[in-house]
């Protein structure tokens, strides 16, 4: 299952632009203030940092990921999670857009 | 005065991604059923196709645009909004990443 849509939000209007244009995200606040993002990753690799926990929720699209410390390229689609700690980094790398919910965890 | 945010919306997860990524987009639903979207131009000059007539309202950044029939390239800057008909196109030409809210008029 995806989560194809996310009702309730106060979504912030000025977008998130990362690495030139290759990673675009806009970011919301759910009822409760918890806050996340929506975004997605062109075809790159690229590597993120992190300052909060994020767990990444692929909604259409399809990444390959390595977390710090791994050598072991994984891969999430449509409805998969994957788990980053907080002050860390991650590279990811896409070949057809990646589209995501990112949720602080 | 610029819209920064925009409560109780429903929103959709998956990004439009124009362009090659030159201009990416995420839509919603106002409360009342409303459909808009808010997205980013990034540096380029590119011509948008309408269907139904829009309303462009910058919130950052900045762009130049030039209706279909006209000759002349006007300034668009944070607060201010412009109208495209129905069927109709504009150019829209970006130094510095333009931040919208397209409105369905």
């Amino acid at each position: 299952m995806t989560t194809a849509s996310i009702a309730g939000v106060t979504l912030t209007t000025k977008a998130n632009v990362y690495f030139d244009g290759k990673c675009v995200s806009h970011s919301y606040q759910l009822a409760d203030g918890t806050k996340q993002s929506v975004g997605v990753v062109l075809p790159a690799t690229l590597t993120f940092g992190t300052a909060a926990a994020e767990i990444m929720e692929c909604v259409a699209g399809s990444c390959e990921y390595k977390l710090d410390g791994s050598n072991e390229w994984k891969k999430s689609g449509p409805g998969e999670k994957f788990s980053v700690p907080a002050n860390s980094k991650f590279d990811i790398r896409v070949t057809e857009a990646y589209h995501y919910i990112c949720h602080y965890a």
